[in-house]
């Protein structure tokens, strides 16, 4: 591994650097083709972070979750419009990490094909897990990052669920808003966990159906359970949405904007930066080591160490270190 | 990171010695012990690996995944009873590295609690995603091999939905059954790419349903459509069960008996055990790596790094392999 020097003056920085300016000036082409240079890793995603050094980052980064079904693209949709009707440039990824049982349900499609297809202040794009199980972080913190480096106001990382996978996935955002809908029981118990960890924002959307009291008490009750915020601290509101019928939409965007102004109070935007970007280095280092692993200088000293591994010559853990040693010490 | 010296000699070393001990002996309690020692990762289970080395290792490992709702769990239990029947030891490693919103139907407690309960002979243990994102892989790899080396003659690693996770949990199966039932046809669509990748053996469970001979169709179509496998390739056979009542188990137990002959013609019995160690050292080094990042040296790296990148004075890739070198390189 050496320090990805595509950025070295030649002609790739030159490309990079051409693209970022159409980007920045627009073009949807351009745009897409540097996400997939940052989708594919290597030396193509180092070139891009190399020609954003310097660049100013403003926008709002906003993670949406919540199972399928309970409407985060109708919500989505819904809030793109309230933004566009500010003036605000929204972009959208679509995550799915998720298994493809999960029904993968994200709205990609539908909206891009949607009211907004010829709207040049919105940008929507879905990311799947094709690669390793650290890429699609790195791939996200490192698309969100190009979008507002390249003047997007507010970057929307959707995805399915609180698993592993998606809070690594929803790290990079400054407000994570759970969605869910009434009648959830079962699921908001198994989430328990992983809504009080993850979640800034509760919203129960399909507020027009049975139930919602019932689904707003439970969560307040959890969030109350979870933990007292002292002075200063941010309290997770729990809000009610009827996103296909524009409902709602205001209070969330004032508690995304509250939070914001409270991340800001708390830390200063300089630190939400140093967080955004601890993420993104960190998935980007898990990356790094599995895309070695994956050359085949690392294939040989994987194959090595499991031939020792196997003849009993070593045991797995003092085989993994050697690897390790190998791969990056070398 | 060092070599993880647990087992050089002294009190640690000899106590991971008496538990294997009592752990082949048959004590369920020792067993436990030595897993949740594999799961807790670091220097326990560096011990763990160190004193199983040069113990033979001979059980057949079963993964078994699938959709929730499928009769996964039924169809386990009666698998557990016809391997009880031909008198061989069976553990079930229960793994839900999924978003709890997938509902996390695993058998679990389920079986535990049921018939097997008093059964010497059957070992069941849910192992959860409570560590970081390769932790699961490592420690249902390490689980696994340590329970063949006490003497298990099957190990089953149960898990839900073929994602990045799941894919890296069932890479240590030598045999690999996807289970569906009648009527899933979008599932089935999503789950495609995935299907034929992993998948050893298709079974359509529930086939005393409506639509079983057109998903029994779908599915042979699809795994025609993947490969047509040449002389001496294994042809991946469609499967159909009834497991609340028990039919259909002996094609199963056949095709995974096929599947391991068919194996071992092709690998030899050595290769075998070669593959199941680089899935296991693999996933040791990806947790090794998360591990040094979430210790102080390691969150202090990452900061730094951020500090960095947020200043303008280096980009994400620059910073990543800094990190690496840093915590690896020593």
């Amino acid at each position: 591994m050496d320090d990805g020097p595509a950025s070295a003056g030649g002609p790739p920085g030159d490309r990079v650097a051409t693209l970022i300016g159409a980007a920045t000036g627009g073009s949807i082409r351009a745009i897409a083709r540097l996400i997939s240079m940052v989708e594919s890793g290597g030396d193509p995603a180092a070139g891009v972070a190399a020609g954003l050094l310097g660049r100013a980052r403003g926008a709002a980064v906003l993670g949406i979750t919540g199972p399928p079904g309970v409407g985060k693209s109708t919500l989505i949709a819904a809030l793109i419009g309230r933004y566009r009707s500010r003036g605000a440039r929204v972009a959208v990824l679509a995550v799915d990490p998720s298994s493809p049982f999960s029904g993968g349900a994200l709205l990609g499609d539908r909206v891009r094909m949607g009211e907004y297809s010829a709207d040049p202040g919105v940008f929507i794009r879905s990311m799947s897990s094709r690669g390793e199980l650290g890429g699609l972080s790195a791939a996200t913190a490192g698309a969100a990052d190009l979008l507002s480096a390249i003047g997007f106001d507010v970057v929307i990382v959707e995805t399915v669920g609180v698993g592993q996978n998606e809070v690594a996935v929803l790290r990079v955002a400054d407000t994570v808003l759970l969605v869910l809908s009434p009648g959830l029981g079962d699921g908001i118990q198994a989430a328990k966990a992983g809504i009080l960890e993850i979640a800034d924002v509760l919203v129960v959307n399909k507020a027009d159906r049975d139930g919602v009291a019932t689904t707003v008490r439970d969560l307040k009750s959890m969030v109350a359970l979870g933990r007292t915020p002292g002075a200063g601290q941010w309290r997770i509101p729990v809000l009610t949405t009827v996103a296909v019928d524009r409902a709602g939409l205001d209070q969330v965007l004032d508690a995304v904007d509250a939070h914001r102004l409270h991340l800001e109070r708390q830390e200063g935007s300089g630190s939400r930066a140093v967080r955004r970007a601890e993420a993104a280095v960190e998935a980007l280092v898990l990356q790094r080591l599995q895309a070695a692993l994956r050359a085949p200088d690392g294939r040989a000293a994987l194959a090595r160490a499991a031939g020792q591994v196997a003849d009993g010559a070593a045991d797995t853990h003092t085989a993994a270190n050697r690897v390790l040693r190998e791969l990056v010490g070398g």
